[in-house]
């Protein structure tokens, strides 16, 4: 195993091993995890879960859940479950490939599914010279796979959440509209009057509601990075050090 | 044929015969003419032209362009035609379908497309008692045909862009993402905060860059009518009064 980090998340509430270097996660796992709405006693499940960060994050911020990861790469998911360990989490982690979607998952059904699949289309390549890190940045499993996937492993009336890069949203939204229904959109936005780099999607199986855009939420305040130190929205503040929830409509 | 009234758009530079009960002509259509990046010299469709608004606004504000527009309704085509006389423009009308295109149609192909098609499902009911007003808003040609014929009348590396209620979304973008690259994507945003009820998407035939959203275009300035005048931000002014070009990226 390659040299490890200890990294805190919410503030100190999630505490996550994982290598120094390949891919490390950063502030888009704990958006994930924020924005699902889940109860006690629901089941939720991540689809490619790496070190567990976004199911570790819902945990800690909706005790009685109970959470499955699925990961592809054997060394990222042992981290995983170490990290279940170490968090006293209900989270359960299962080696295997969406493509190949192991027995176990097949039989069961999710009350959430959530993921946030690699943002680069591997032709595209990442120039990453680590092979995990590739993998987590650039995989090759096609969108509208992780989509359909997640919504055949989801219940009826549950949800499905993605946090992906803008430039992949048609791609996304596309499968969406083909396999889940109530589709709603709640861009990022990093700073005002700029355009949205990620964006969140939700889809409900069986829904029927009109789809909606919500206004986006601001990361950052200003205008400008400013220098020695993070300049968060309040609610972005509260999201990653004190691991609020973050509800698509937030802003309306 | 009905009773007529004759409305002016951009500040009196087009004047339009419209039914005086049936479907009239909102600001929708002279937003849709305002983002059409179009040159002198360049060749453009409208399908679905109802009176002629949309196109009839674009020539007016680009000398030089050639338009065309498809129309299913003859009474709507008629008087598409008249306006087009009276505002003295190069604007073709062709009466036909959409699910059977004219030959004349299919032997060309554009620069540009342009739709605002109807804004609801003929099975949600529009309450309409005009049948003209009834199937100029709720149409029965899926929209994932409105896109297919769009791009295959579009030449290529030209455009193809669409106003459209905020709820289609999902399957005005998954059509495009079939059919068309360069997905752009437009948000109205009605007043600060709110979400947005109307969007514009671009696709472009053979188009290979990323998507992009857009912050969006503020159409009312404050955050609530304002009794006895309008309240339109300096842009729409502009557009609506001025016939000023409205460019995807206005507020970058």
């Amino acid at each position: 195993m390659a040299e490890l980090s200890c990294n805190a998340f919410l503030g100190g509430k999630v505490q996550i091993w994982q290598p120094v270097r390949g891919y490390r996660a950063g502030v888009d796992p704990v958006l994930l995890a924020a924005t699902i709405p889940a109860r006690a006693g629901q089941r939720v499940l991540e689809l490619g879960c790496g070190v567990g960060v976004a199911s570790l994050c819902l945990a800690a911020r909706v005790p009685g859940v109970e959470v499955t990861g699925l990961e592809i790469q054997p060394e990222y998911a042992d981290l995983a479950r170490r990290n279940a360990v170490e968090n006293a989490a209900d989270f359960t982690v299962i080696t295997g490939d969406l493509q190949q979607l192991p027995e176990a998952l097949k039989q069961q059904q999710f009350d959430h599914v959530m993921a946030n699949p690699p943002y680069f289309r591997r032709e595209a390549g990442t120039g990453a010279t680590d092979p995990g890190r590739d993998l987590a940045l650039g995989g090759d499993t096609p969108l509208s796979l992780w989509v359909e996937v997640a919504a055949k492993r989801c219940a009826p009336r549950g949800y499905v959440t993605f946090i992906q890069r803008v430039e992949r949203l048609p791609e996304l939204m596309a499968a969406m509209h083909l396999h889940l229904g109530s589709l709603e959109l709640l861009p990022l936005i990093p700073r005002p009057g700029r355009p949205p780099q990620l964006i969140l999607i939700r889809g409900r199986r069986g829904g029927r509601a009109d789809f909606k855009l919500h206004p986006g939420v601001l990361v950052h305040p200003g205008n400008a990075h400013q220098d020695g130190g993070e300049d968060y929205t309040p609610l972005m503040w509260d999201v990653q050090r004190y691991g609020a929830y973050l509800p698509f409509d937030n802003a309306e």
